[in-house]
């Protein structure tokens, strides 16, 4: 199992000032950069795309980025992420006619390849690519919707992702991205989750530093 | 027709600090901010939404925001952007079922409306729906591909519509987008448009100030 | 030309007891049943389809049935609408990739064929099919929104359309649909129209046969 | 488990006269309204929509109105099935994206939410939703063809179905629709189907109430 | 204008024996190869695709062949037959959401780039491409459909095209497609057209080369 | 179980003599026709569709001819199959919305069905439609992306799928496509396929026959 990770989304940072928010919160103590892009397609609405990832790159960020693409098709666009700097790129199994295909795409890029799942999708989709996989992302919210809380029925499945993740002996990070914030963290790393996401639970709280490090006090009380 | 109006293109700005960028150029003389949305469906490529409209209001940006939807279906989106802040929504009448409706739905809620035409797309449709618009957008390049020269059948197309305008009567903008440099742009307004995106040829040169000056230069020389 | 005739839309009848709505309307004076098929793709609404059509002939109605297809694509639910004794088929252009042919697959049914024109839509695709139109419907608003007046520029449009039928010397129906009204039914009849769709302007009154003679006695004031 | 439910499909019903089809066929002994409708592209039909159910309000009917959606998307119409008086609202998973969403959708409005599985579809779906379901509908015919027979392999699923459902404790109605007639309807309730979808077999018979008594005499020899 | 220029269509081949039948058809004097490609999306029928074209050069076919394709999108697909050796490259203009850059994406490659139209579309898409433009195809019948004649409409819309070549001053063949036959194809050269589409005409007779010598000598009386 | 049987697919043929190709690899030895067919749509390629199956037939040509559909809808060109003399016909679950219709579309004209899966899809989609299935195939390889290697979980899936049809007690071929070759046919045989599909791996070679005799005697080898 992967340390604790913090992914701030940047979908709820100030895109007036992107380069500065990313910057701020890794010196605030964040892991990785997530990434949100919407086509408007796939989900009902429209974000962010490969030349603003490019831009943070050209900014100086060096951490892992992390894109959830909420786009369908993905196969185009995966190419141009890889061009873009991505480190991990993620997509809906729903989003490609062919999943081996395009998590082959990414990976003989040298990126980092990963599923994610809807709240009411099964996990069968992993079953005959677990080996090229190197995350596994579990939506606890509606991808494309605003203003939801944390969907309980995603601890059940967290432990069973946990529980797959556990028997392969793979190295692959168990994510969580929807509603993830202090009160809840603790319960949902008991539950299997390595890395999670945060959006508005930390930028839009006035100090950054003080929400990462109260997330990181509790994920040192989960003993796993 | 109205005085002459310079739109950079924010695609060609810095992402990772966008609210700066668009002071600075806005500073530097422009007149309108040329927001380009690109859905990777109508076009292959995927750019910035409605939130990063928003985030430029919230920085502070008071002028005219110019968005130019190269996205397949528009009406769902037409109220993200009025939200958002939006000044201009133009869009293409292929991307549209009921162009007449879309227009309403972009007037009714006090935004200005515009059609925009590929390059190799006739001028009907704006034929019934003259009295609906704010703006005719010509593309002199292929949206959504990198790399192009402004293409010369342009300028009989600006010529056409520049007609179809004075006919009117009507407050409508002729605006030109792609390929609009210091060294052609005399000859475009010649041939009757009002209003010049250009995006490289500003933010890929070191002092955006001296760049649009000598456009306005070169423009100032034009009798209309 | 054709003698003026009356459309009700039976999209404002009452669905709980249409069969007896449409026999009222035409005992009322109605000449034609006007009958909107929507499909929530081609239009945001699904209305009626092929086996209501069905239960109107099997109720006894021998009326001309003039059904308006607001769907894409077309050609798989023609075959629907003649099997169930449609008079008209009407399409939009736009609705089918092969125009001649779905013209041809009704025609050939031994039904009449029509196209159909939204309002900012230009009568091009007339040109080369007029030989094989029985009836050109001309929207004066946009089809499948609500609560919406009848668009003056349909007015110019169908003085065209009209030259463009009498210049043919063709047996063709130039048919209105939307906003017409007692008011302004003598208006669109001077500007070229003998069909008139009238939908809550007939079923939302209280008396249907004074509402079709008032719109009759102002036709009868036309000198065409 | 919910006592056994008779929900007669309108979909054979006299659709010149549904109001008074309606009303007899619920004085006739029925429970439950059965609403199929059907957009041409998710099935090869277009049936009726969201105006046909409020007329029904309208002509008086309160009985529980459950519209079977055999369209895709699903979203937008949801919003007008619930305006327009529906009780029951159920999709396909394969129409949604957004499974959870839709079903929070249908939910947030007061109206029961449902999953429909198609005869090939396996259950896999409502496994993180079942606390959001209210019913769960089986196919037991291939929906939007006609003159098919009940699909023998249904039985096996009703029995998973039901197990589920048993196991969660939770109050969801098991229907079964395709095929159901006075002669299988009680060895469909020994799979564990509690609410009966019947079309032809109801409406197609001289004497609704006398079909609808033998349903149930059929269904009280059942020991559950 | 080009001398006349016999086009077989290989759809009309036998497929079995390919490279044997175009040998044969252009020993019998044809000049071009007729290459129609079908996805069964944008017609419904799905034929040959580019390694098929490859085959036959790799068969020793040297002379042009030209590829209609009847498929929606278009860019991939230029793409791969390009690679696989056609000299012209022909796309309806509806399957293109940006035909500018698909007509540049051919005759970069240095293939000759052309537009085909249905029999009702108008003309209007080459107003702004005539000089991108070394061929316009004119269908004559619907792409797709079995067992149809000549349309005669066609043949004003020829003189149109050829009046709009000749003003051009511009290289462009006129080719003509769909019911071409001897008795037809002098009628069909004195509209305009300088190149003929002919399948079953010519590979449905006992002897190419006698049909072809009969169609060169009833062009042989046009005077142009 | 079946005997072993080897089909080659004819995408790696020679087009231009396919017929002549044909009849050359079953005197080899071959026991199928392995038919891909590819729309450019489901898959990124467009190959050959019905027409070119016909000339097979109308070659001579008596073996049994397995047309695997890469398509995206399936129903229609279904139809075109069965006439034009299919013997087996496959599709992807995910490629129509009425799996169980289209299996009894294809039964009930007396041809044999199947479903194939690609390499990450799981074998979900047969358990309530095994009775209608002739044949299983699962993808070893993408299908139709180039130059792949046999995929190695699918010798997991292939054990998996031979229980289920073992546990069924049906006779159902199960097929294997994608990077089969004489070094490792009896390994694949072994996990539990009987038919296999070669391309470049027979076609590629000089001497048909020695490559099947090879394959047959690495399969003699398997004890079942």
């Amino acid at each position: 199992m992967f340390p604790y990770a913090i992914a701030p989304s940047i979908l709820s940072a100030d895109f007036a000032r992107l380069g500065a928010e990313v910057e701020e919160v890794l010196e605030a103590g964040a892991d990785i950069v997530h990434f949100d892009v919407m086509d408007n397609h796939y989900v009902p609405n429209l974000t962010i795309g490969p030349m603003v990832c490019k831009a943070l790159r050209k900014y100086g960020v060096t951490a892992p980025i992390d894109v959830h693409l909420m786009v369908k098709p993905v196969d185009r666009i995966i190419g141009d992420f890889i061009e873009a700097g991505a480190t991990y790129i993620t997509f809906h199994p729903e989003a490609s006619e062919h999943i081996d295909r395009s998590l082959q795409l990414i990976k003989s890029a040298g990126c980092k390849a990963g599923l994610v799942f809807n709240p009411a999708t099964p996990l069968d989709a992993i079953k005959y690519v677990m080996d090229k996989l190197d995350m596994i992302l579990l939506m606890s919210v509606n991808p494309g919707f605003g203003g939801q809380k944390f969907i309980p029925n995603t601890l059940q499945k967290l432990k069973e992702a946990r529980a797959l993740i556990d028997q392969s002996g793979l190295d692959i990070r168990l994510e969580i991205d929807g509603g993830v914030t202090v009160d809840n963290i603790a319960e949902i790393a008991k539950a299997g989750a390595d890395t999670f996401v945060a959006g508005s639970a930390i930028f839009n709280t006035a100090n950054y530093q003080q929400t990462i490090t109260a997330m990181r006090n509790e994920l040192a009380q989960v003993n796993n």
